[in-house]
């Protein structure tokens, strides 16, 4: 199938949206494809909010980082990790969940993250664009608060959906030898390590690579700071103290 | 493009595979065309081992759970969050690397589910199945071991990939409105978990979906032991420790 094959190879984020509403048949065919991405153990461990109220848009737009089309895309998702329905239906047949804080964030991390890939291939099959929003971490309680996030519910990234009024060229990526290895994990060379700069410059407003990854991996940055917020979430919504503590007492 | 849709439409886990090996070209194109799923901040926090030595699959299968796929099918990946490469990059320009371990899991995970679903869709567009194994969490740490995983790469979950000799029909999913909430989160009553249940009763062997959520979700299940393997996994790995337990002294 070379559409589908070009639909991937062409895959972006986008950010600038055509206001026009996405019609429900539309919204719910991509839902129901995103369900059907593979789940471990046919759990499901995972929900997605769609954010309608324009005034809850509003506030979690500016708590997610103030981005323009958080507030306006035609459709916008916070998807979470999701134990609690498991736990309702564990308890429903009079049975008690076992699964415990680490292996949770594991698996119900990924099938978040299979359900939401699914669902934006489906959208793009249907010729609208999406664009993850990690910044959803910088402010996750709030979040959390603003959709009634009960405990074993652990908001993730949110997502943005519309007919793309531009689509970016797709961005470079590191050279496959970095990602794939074989039989054994193999440390790049320093002279892989400048050529992946090499290669991802085209990916930067800078030229240089080294600015974003700085900016949100290096010690001071984006992602240090979302510690003790992510650390706190967890703990809010049962994922803390002594139980995730596991083995200690 | 209806034929991505139907594609999506008709996904399922593929156990039984034709021995005819994946031709390079292929096999490169699913896994360049993985790369191309979003990660957030261009941060590509995964590595994907092959695993091709006779012996070494053969044992890898064997702590897998034995799954007789995983020993056959005609490629095995095992599919890793990774920081330890943006370490070595940030190190190479003389920086430091100040992400810390919940935010890496979490967009660690994130960045690989999503590289293993593109990947996964990219297999179906060229005929080729593949199947998620959530067994590498049984013996996670002997696995890390056999692939020689440093400080910094986590084993997620292996994927076969190869051509199917059978195509199961894909697996009911919760009802829609389980996983989709509008603005808040709404717990499902008493008579939609009844419904969940009789809509999985065509995704299990024995007709009640009890059976496999007991197996695996609940007390004394098959996650709940993984959590000491993973937590353990962690620690190994770097993730663990006063590190991990972060707002912790």
């Amino acid at each position: 199938m070379p559409e589908t094959l070009e639909l991937l190879r062409r895959r972006s984020s986008v950010r600038d949206y055509a206001p026009d509403p996405i019609p429900e048949a539309d919204w719910e065919t991509m839902l129901r494809l995103g369900q059907q991405a593979a789940t471990d153990a046919t759990g499901q461990l995972y929900s997605a909010v769609e954010v309608r109220e324009p005034e809850r848009r509003r506030r979690i737009a500016h708590l997610a980082g103030d981005q323009e089309h958080v507030r306006t895309a035609p459709r916008f998702l916070v998807v979470c990790l999701d134990v609690r329905r498991l736990r309702l239906l564990l308890e429903h047949r009079g049975e008690r969940l076992g699964i415990r804080p680490f292996v949770s964030l594991l698996f119900g991390i990924t099938d978040a993250a299979l359900f939401a890939q699914q669902l934006s291939v489906a959208a793009a099959a249907l010729g609208y664009g999406t664009c993850f929003i990690g910044g959803v971490q910088n402010h996750a309680r709030a979040i959390a608060g603003e959709l009634a996030l009960p405990t074993g519910v652990v908001p993730l990234w949110g997502l943005t959906v519309g007919r793309p009024r531009a689509r970016p060229p797709p961005k470079p990526r590191v050279p496959l030898g970095h990602v794939h290895h074989i039989d054994a994990y193999r440390d790049p060379t320093s002279a892989e390590l400048a050529a992946a700069y090499e290669t991802m410059k085209a990916a930067t407003r800078s030229g240089d690579w080294l600015h974003p990854l700085r900016k949100y991996f290096a010690t001071g940055g984006i992602m240090e700071a979302r510690e003790p917020e992510f650390r706190g979430l967890l703990g809010d919504q049962g994922f803390g103290g002594d139980e995730a503590a596991g083995t200690q007492p």
